[in-house]
Parts: C-alpha cells; sequence; structure tokens
C-alpha cells in the first residue's frame, strides 16, 4: 500500500517508546504528561452527567453543531472573562476535542507545504509533529527561563516570514517557563508590526501555585492596540479537570474561526456533545474554582518537594528553574563533577534504577539539547518524589 | 490572513444553507440525515454512563490510548464477530470520533494531492469535502437501484488507477440503495485484481427492515481470497445508538492502521475516554439488540408510510426504489405530465408548502442529477409523513 507522502515527514516518538517501559512493577514515573487522576472531581462530574441527560437528553445525545454545543460555549466564555478577556462572546470560540484538535484545525486551514511555522525550543512533541503532517517546515526560537527570547523570535520572524508563531505562555511544556509581563507585551507588538498570526496554547495557565500569572496573551491582546486580530488561543480542560473528556476550545479572530469550523466539520463532525454537555453542567454548577484551588494545592506542594530534593540529592548536577506552576521541571544536566551530562544515557540508567523521566531532545524542532531532561511531579506522591530523586541521583552517580 | 490552498478545493455546503430554514415554525423536514432522538436509549445511556464513572472513574476521565479504550475495542470486535466477521480482535480495529474522523485519518494516511478516489455518484456529501481537503480528486462512479455498477467501477479502477475506492454498500446515504451480494463478491475481487484499496463504509448496515442484508464486504472478504488485505471498514454507534457520543471505529490492514493511528495522535490524541467507557457499558449490558430490533421497527413504518404516500400523492412524477433499510428514501423527479423536474427549484417551493428536504445535485462529486432528491423519513411521525409528501405534492403541481 502506498502513503502519503506527508506521512514520510513524521515519526511515533521516541517517547511512546519510552512508555512502554513504564508497565514494570514498582517503577516511579516522572515521565508522564498527564493529570493525577487521583485528583478528578469524580462526583462532581458524576452529577454533571446525570443532569445532561436529565436536562435534555436528545441534545446530549444527537448530532450538534460544529462550532459546539451552545451552553457549553457560554460557560467557557464566561470561564474566559473571568480570567481577563474582556471582549469574549460564546461566537468567539468553538469547541475542539481537546486543544491538540485545535492545533490540527489550525495546521489544515493555515500550512501549505513549505510554509514555516515558528515555535518555542523546547515545546510540546505533538504539536511539531502535528504541524509537520501538514507540510510545515519548524523553526525554532530559544528560550530562557522567562519563556521565549524575544529579541531572537523578531529575528526568526524577519528571516522566515512564517505563517504563525506557537507558544505556550504559561508554565510550558516541557519548559514550565512562565512569560514574563513585558514580554508578552512585545509578542502582541511583534505580532502586529509583523502581521503575523500568534497561536496561544495555554492549557496550564490555571495551574499555578501561588501569584497567578500576568494575563495571558489573548486578554492583553485588549491593551495592545490592534493585537487581537492577531492571536489564536487554544484552552483545555483537560489538565485542570478530565482529559478523557477531550474537551478543548479555539477562540480566533472570526475569518480564521469561520474556516477552522469548516475544517472541523470534514474531521470529526463535531465535539462528543454528551461529553460537551457535561463539561457545561459541571462549569453551571460552580464547582470549578474548588476544583482548581485543590489541584493548584497539591501539585504545588510536589513542586516544592520535587525542587528540594532536587538540589539535595543531585546538587550542581543539575540546573532548573523553580516552576511556579503547571506539570513540570525542566532541568539541564551540568556534567559537575564530571557526573553524566547526557539526559538520554541518564534515562536508561534511571530505568534501571527504577524511576523514569523523558530525555528534553525531542522537544526540539531543530538543535535538541541533549543536556536536557522533563520531570513531572504530577502524578507521584511526595514519599514517592523524594525516593525517585534519590533513585535518579543513584542513577547519576 | 492568508489560509492553506487545500481550503480552495471545499466549501460550505448548500445543505449548511439549506439548514437555517429549517427553524421555520410548522415545517415538516425530511431534510436531515440523522436519526430520532426520540429513540435514543436514554436510560439504558444514563446506566452506561453511571457504571463507567463508577467502576474505572480514573480511566474513564484520564488521557487514554490513542488506539481505543480497551474494553470497547473488544465490544466492538464481539460486536462485528456477530455480523459474520469471523477474522476480528480488538487489535483490528481502532476507536474514531465519529466515523467522519475515520474518513478524515484515510484522507490523512492516504491521500497525496493529485491522488483520485473513486466514490459512489451520488455519496455522502461530507466524505467528498474531506477528500478535497487532502487534495484528492474525487471520480463518481455510477449506481442504479442495486448499488454501484461494478461494470463501470471496474472501467474507472483501469482509467483513473485510484488510491482507494469509497462505498457505502448498505442503504447509502443519500442512495439508500442496498449492494447485492454478487456485485459484493465482485467489488472484492476487482479490489485484488488491481491491488486497489475498498474503503467500506457501514453506518446503516444494522438499520434493515426485514430481511438482513447481505454480509459487509469485510465479512465477506474471509471468503474472496486475498481481499481482506484491500478492506477498510468505517463503523458507527450514531445512527444506531447516539450521535453526540461520536464513537466510530476503522478495522483495516495492519500496517495501514498503525499509520491511521499516527495520524490520529496529532488530531485529537484519542477519542473521548468518558463517551468510549459509556458505550462499552451499554455493549456490555446486552442492551443493543433490543435497541436495534426497536428502531428497525419505528423506521421500517417510517420507510413503508412515505413510500406508500409518495406513490399515491406524486404518481408517475417521481420514481424511487423502495428501501429496505437505512434513513433515506433517493428519488427522481420524472418530469411527467410536463411537472417540474428540478429537485432545486422544487426544494425551493416546497419551502412555501412547510415542507423541507434536500435536492440530490450537490452528492455528486461530477456529474450532478438535477431531477435528484434525497428524503428522510427518520425523524417525522407517521402523521407527518403523510402530511409533508401531500405538501410536497402541492409543491410540485
Amino acid at each position: 500500500m502506498n502513503f502519503a507522502a506527508r506521512l514520510d515527514k513524521v515519526e511515533t516518538s521516541a517517547i511512546r517508546e519510552l512508555f512502554k517501559l513504564l508497565g514494570k512493577p514498582g517503577i516511579i514515573s516522572f515521565a508522564g504528561g498527564f493529570p493525577d487522576s487521583a485528583m478528578f472531581d469524580v462526583e462532581g462530574l458524576r452529577e454533571a452527567s446525570r443532569l445532561a441527560l436529565a436536562e435534555q437528553p436528545g441534545a446530549a445525545l444527537q448530532y450538534g453543531a460544529t462550532e459546539g454545543y451552545d451552553p457549553l460555549r457560554a460557560e467557557l466564555a464566561a470561564f474566559l472573562r473571568a480570567k481577563g478577556v474582556e471582549r469574549i462572546d460564546p461566537s468567539g470560540l468553538i469547541v475542539t476535542t481537546g486543544s491538540q484538535q485545535a492545533l490540527d484545525l489550525l495546521g489544515k486551514t493555515l500550512v501549505d507545504p513549505g510554509d514555516k511555522v515558528i515555535v518555542e525550543g523546547p515545546t510540546f512533541l505533538a504539536t511539531i509533529q502535528c504541524f509537520r503532517l501538514y507540510g510545515a517546515e519548524v523553526i525554532s526560537a530559544p528560550i530562557d527561563g522567562e519563556g521565549v527570547r524575544v529579541d531572537r523570535l523578531e529575528e526568526l520572524i524577519v528571516q522566515h516570514r512564517p505563517k504563525f508563531i506557537y507558544l505556550i505562555p504559561t508554565f510550558g511544556n516541557p519548559s514550565g517557563a512562565l512569560l514574563g509581563l513585558e514580554r508578552r507585551r512585545r509578542v502582541l507588538e511583534l505580532a502586529v508590526r509583523h502581521q503575523v498570526l500568534v497561536v496561544e496554547d495555554d492549557p496550564y495557565g490555571d495551574l499555578y501555585f501561588d501569584a497567578a500569572p500576568p494575563p495571558s496573551l489573548l486578554a492583553l491582546s485588549e491593551s495592545v492596540p490592534g493585537s487581537r486580530d492577531w492571536i489564536a488561543y487554544c484552552g483545555s480542560l483537560s489538565k485542570v479537570l478530565s482529559p478523557g473528556l477531550r474537551v478543548g476550545w479555539l477562540a480566533a479572530p472570526s475569518e480564521l474561526l469561520a474556516r477552522a469550523t469548516m475544517c472541523k466539520q470534514f474531521s470529526d463532525a463535531h465535539t462528543s456533545t454528551f461529553a460537551q454537555a457535561t463539561a457545561a453542567q459541571y462549569l453551571k454548577a460552580g464547582r470549578m474554582p474548588a476544583t482548581l484551588a485543590h489541584v493548584r494545592e497539591i501539585y504545588g506542594q510536589r513542586a516544592r518537594t520535587m525542587g528540594e530534593a532536587l538540589r539535595r540529592e543531585l546538587g550542581d548536577a543539575i540546573a532548573f528553574t523553580q516552576p511556579q506552576g503547571g506539570l513540570f521541571f525542566w532541568a539541564r544536566l551540568t556534567g559537575a563533577g564530571g557526573k553524566l551530562a547526557d539526559a538520554s544515557e541518564l534515562a536508561r540508567r534511571a530505568i534501571g534504577e527504577g524511576v523514569a523521566f523523558v530525555p528534553g531532545a525531542p522537544f526540539f524542532a531543530t538543535e535538541p539539547d541533549t543536556s536536557a531532561l522533563r520531570l513531572s511531579f504530577a502524578t507521584a506522591g511526595l514519599e514517592q518524589i523524594e525516593e525517585g530523586v534519590k533513585r535518579l541521583a543513584r542513577a547519576l552517580a
């Protein structure tokens, strides 16, 4: 059978191969990219799904509009308004099958083979592959502890004239980095100056541990003249409520949103109305603030515990910025004291010691940093985190 | 903003525009393509979703494998085995977000720009657009009352060397036609002889009114040597249980299935695990046979009523084959007695009389038949069908 040439551009990731090893008994995993299922508000979702089938069973189980289930679109618009996006109404967003589908629709809608797309180096792996499947040449803009380096970003925009720029400005995957307020303004100014679309992926913005992060690019765009026309925002309930619902959304300028909707019509017709009606009932019930407060507290404890353990057990052999939210530590092996500086080799040794993490190199579209690694603290308890970091130290020794 | 060139190949359909008129009070609609929500087994689905959250809440709400939720894959394989597909196990299919996504994944996996794809003329509208978005040139193979004309199909295969052939052999949309057993065998033989993939879309096969239809191409492939390697089968719970779950599946040769899975990873990661777990519990509970018996009976009554009314009220001004299953009448205005033979014009007049249907021309990828029309009997009660057909006769008069 002859497959399409676009498949030659992507591969099943090295990370997927690693995940096959995680079934090993007794292994402590810092490798995942998912939230802790022990924190799902099962009771709240059970009640929400019950109400969805009690109040409007026909609508919850029937075909629905490609744009999404109206009561959910209204709740999501209110959710964004509560986070500082003043000018948003339900017609300004469409519901997607997870935010992964929002990325896919942006690729389908915007990318011609050979088009350039700028992403952070490192960025979310599935994004790189998703855009490459539409023929994009993916360019990396370097980051530091405060997110993307805006000076370098502008140079790359001028050099490559990209179709769009994809950023995870708030507690990025895998970087964990938080783009500062001043850099956010500059990104929006760049968008206007160079007339280039900025895609803001924001699955982690609600998962802050202490102070709330700066406003999203979408929220901030209202105070940077002209920039709202150049922002597409991908949101998701996956990290804060439940990935299994597959409910995300795309807010974008109307012309782009209309075309993404047309593409969605031929991708999956619409997102599960049953899942959408359940999510709508959940948001309407007002349980989200308490759920968010809970997950912020637990993830915050885990992040502090992991940071302290890493400093204590690995010392100057590892360097990282303590994350202020999200699910990830992004660290670099320094090689200090002649210790191992190759994260892939460490990952192999670590499996032998009974701890797993993901080496950082695959997260780079170009110029991989082989000393980088990603550690998730999301699904391990405090004692597991302490023990896992000790194992990591043994693997490094 | 510059959009991708692939969007130039598609358009929001004429049918979508028509649907905007359906909100008019008092209108009787034969226009829809969806099942009657009054027939959804709400009680069964409520219990299934309750069990999904009671038994394995973590799994039902967490990220899942791209291939699908294993208990559902096992139930779907058993569902296919019960319909005569002997050699199928859970690893032989993946769960998709409705069968629309299966079509999208086939397009993404197989179609290079300029590739030819043969479909029935007429066929499901969203299929044509879906494949065109990947750059396919869509060729129509003519049908008659027994489905695709296999002699013409072979000529077109030889002429165009298509990437694949897409058929809805059982109660097709919009044709309502049933491909006979002998033609099914010949299609499979063609697949082997010309080494060409046949995509069988089968959302309606369970909706037969009297005798069960011949085995699906997938089931029959086991008795046509070599043909199983050339069959991809798209199934769906949408027409028989609930479209709002968005649960479909793709069974295909392993090499193709692996690549479709990779594409799905970057399309929506996986189908809603909550919806999948609900569907799995529903199938496991053994309610499907009674549900199918119920919908077959109701749709069968409606189809008989519509056929009798059409013959009585429109006489020789309309020609059709009485459907033996599915949701649709496919008819042709004969122009007898000098009556209108243009279905688009009739659709406009019919709206004025208070009845809606879909003209047939948009269902043709090429060479539209302007005298054709599609009438769905699925969502109207018996009295509404009688009254709607009378209005249709007035519009034609």
